[in-house]
């Protein structure tokens, strides 16, 4: 085994995986290190099977609105079979095989920096072995999830997003401390699947807080609904978990203390640098690597080093780092040959990263929320509109209830937000997101007619309500 | 009661609705004359009830591929109602109120054109009353389905779309004769409604023929294996129905007849031109109204007719007319103020409308097949993508099949066409709207990022397999 490579990607994530792709497909030479599975924490401990669990519960959502269809109790057995299904049962030899046909070799062990352009691997046995990059190295190790240090809560040793989408069993009574994303959707599924008793413990005043203030409060109103108990301004004074996977207590500043029987805690993520070497190239191990917009980590003389995904801390989405990995993969090809291609660059982080919330209702956002685009100094116009009173919606089921926020730059008559809150409205996304990033002019909008009766026709709805 | 109006419009489907929004909107008097309910067409014997019909239909099909769900037998009579209820009775009270909100003259009877800027409205007591419009009269009396002169059929009084989607019962054995949008919904329908043998006689040699050739085979394999019955390239002979109502024989040129309990004629529609008095005005009676990018009619002296929708004969879809009426209404109001508003042209249509057939797979297609595209002297090249293959397709279910056409102007680098079939691709298609109609440039929409994992990363797949 020869150990140089034209480039050497330390996380074999989507991110990590990508860069390998057109790296290679640019003519290179290519290593991945990964010390657990090929294929990283999106596939088997995030986004895929947080969906698997999830897309019954939201199909269960939309049967439920539809006059003439019953269906019988979820049955959680098929759901978590389903689930191990989509993560090839904790198995990467898909991805390995994947790997193998870019071509590129799949080192197995801990990588970190020993040096310009010097990787240094850690196999699971204590073995050790350099790898030296011709090109690039590329930092592609992603996040980890980040426990508060609240007294007790370590070592209750509490789920976070790796443990809830890996379960075996659903928790009769489950707390969940935090009110992002993993917070909001974990609810949803673990009580979809049998929590009975589910605790959203949020220390701010609303759910989804960085999104459009209505995203929250409809999804709240849902929760609601549904049974899910969301405590806002709620500070968690300790933890208590006597017998380790026993019951837990959670004691808040005020009021009675929580039971349950599990607690996840999703209250943010730390970037991967840790115990990387990055000292050993001088720059900060506790801190993102801080890139350019060809992912290229500044500061490093010859520029050899790159980071794509979690780690650069742009932003921490699974699509976002794939799309990072596009733009580095095919610059560093482009380098090696002397070519700066000068097109490949991040334009779509400036414009404000598409999210997709897969709760009922679904929230889904794009560029800014009109509050940031104010921020940053935009002259706006936001326009609501309920989308329980576009046809194509009304169709969809009884009780429909949504809404879509456009934040129309009024100096320039562009997109530069959009919000859906609303069941199924996932896929109403990359409307929006090519709308915003390609900067398609209102009045050339005006023309893209939505089809009748789609839940999009509340694309015209939202220009009406804009006056046109 | 006045007479006299600025502007007259014949025909309250959801184009001439929109024409006299917008022209009232833009400062002019308005009555809108209407024989059935005004609504029209789409409101209570197309679009809508059809979806209605169809959606439970769909979602149990989504429910079917997703393990974990079990759905008990669909309740027919529920979902009837629940039709009924999206037609409102078949009562156009709600639509009565939003005219007079407007405010427009509803003016109910038979509207035809009396010469110039003349319209007669003869009421169904036999009352006549003539109004005279000041500004502009436009048509917008839609189409009607044509029943083939085949022997026997027009006296089987055959279901055409308006009798099928307004039924109180479900055939047991159904025959269809059509291949297109009404033929593919309808058997879809029925059949999932309870019609246990539905029989769909096509005479050419595939399903939805103006679509590319893929969708008509997706939906066909999708059809035979749900049990609906296609035979192509058939020729109906004749057609027999002895007792009103009763069992329906259907002669084919070749082969034993087909029995059926109801026949369901579904082989096109003819615009409504008949008995509207164009002859009063010079034009032919038995056409399309021709008219221009901004809905007047052409060949009339002071260019005062307009013709919105179906009867135009440019796009039979509601959504084009509602977005013709759009154009027309704010281009009479402009042109009575003296201004041309020349922003405001049919610019959609020229680059091939888009259409969602709600079947399962559901097909959309918004622009030019690479067939049409080729035959208009462009140079095109197109890619496929098989959508079972997108993570979040594969999420939606277990045996989930699609696939997807992008349709690439070689010499401009941009969309001219795309096409999905797929479960559940209907709000997928807007993205697709956006980009053919604003001609965005695919170096520009390759960082339009689709979000992990919705199905719109097909988008993403698809600018991989051009090369991007």
């Amino acid at each position: 085994m020869a150990d140089e490579f034209d480039v050497i990607v330390i996380g074999a994530g989507p991110a990590g995986e990508n860069v390998v792709d057109r790296a290679v497909r640019g003519g290179l030479t290519a290593a991945i290190v990964e010390e657990r599975l090929a294929g990283g924490e999106c596939s088997y401990w995030a986004c895929v099977p947080s969906k698997a669990l999830l897309r019954p519960i939201d199909l269960a959502g939309e049967v439920g609105r539809v006059p003439g269809l019953s269906l019988g109790p979820i049955d959680t057995a098929a759901v978590l079979a389903r689930r191990d299904e989509a993560v090839s049962n904790y198995d990467d030899a898909g991805q390995v095989r994947w790997l193998e046909s870019v071509p590129a070799e799949l080192v197995r062990g801990r990588g970190r920096l020993d040096g310009p352009k010097r990787v240094r691997v850690t196999a699971e046995d204590g073995a050790e072995r350099v790898l030296t990059a011709r090109q690039a190295v590329v930092l592609a190790t992603g996040s980890t999830a980040v426990v508060p240090p609240v007294p007790g809560m370590a070592e209750a040793a509490p789920w976070t997003s790796h443990e809830v989408t890996a379960t075996s069993t659903i928790p009769e009574r489950l707390a969940v401390i935090g009110g992002g994303v993993v917070a909001c959707e974990m609810a949803q599924a673990m009580h979809g699947l049998g929590a009975r008793q589910t605790t959203v413990l949020v220390r701010g005043g609303s759910l989804l807080n960085r999104m459009e203030p209505f995203a929250g409060e409809l999804l709240a109103e849902s929760f609601a609904d549904a049974g899910i108990d969301v405590r806002t301004h709620t500070d968690i004074a300790r933890v208590e978990r006597p017998e380790p996977g026993g019951k837990v207590t959670v004691h808040l500043a005020e009021g009675p203390p929580l039971e349950a029987d599990e607690l996840l805690v999703a209250t943010g993520r730390r970037v991967a640098t840790g115990n990387l070497g990055l000292d050993t190239v001088g720059l900060p191990d506790d801190a993102p690597v801080e890139v350019d917009d060809s992912m290229r980590a500044t500061g490093i003389a010859d520029g050899w080093l790159y980071a794509v995904g979690d780690v650069n801390g742009r932003v921490l989405l699974t699509h976002m780092g794939k799309y990072q990995a596009r733009i580095c993969g095919d610059v560093i090809a482009a380098r090696a040959r002397g070519d700066e291609l000068p097109a490949m660059r991040d334009l779509a982080g400036g414009y404000g990263a598409p999210q997709v919330v897969f709760t009922d209702p679904q929230i889904c956002a794009v560029g800014r929320t009109e509050e940031a685009a104010r921020r940053a100094g935009i002259r706006v116009r936001a326009v609501d509109y309920d989308m329980g009173s576009v046809t194509g919606a009304y169709l969809q089921g009884d009780g429909y209830r949504g809404r879509a926020r456009a934040v129309v730059d009024e100096d320039r008559k562009v997109l530069v937000g959009i919000t859906f809150a609303a069941p199924g409205a996932a896929e109403l996304l990359h409307a929006a997101t090519i709308a915003v990033t390609a900067e398609v002019p209102l009045d050339r909008l005006w023309h893209a007619v939505p089809s009748f009766p789609t839940v999009s026709e509340v694309w015209l709805r939202l220009l009406e309500a804009y006056g046109m």
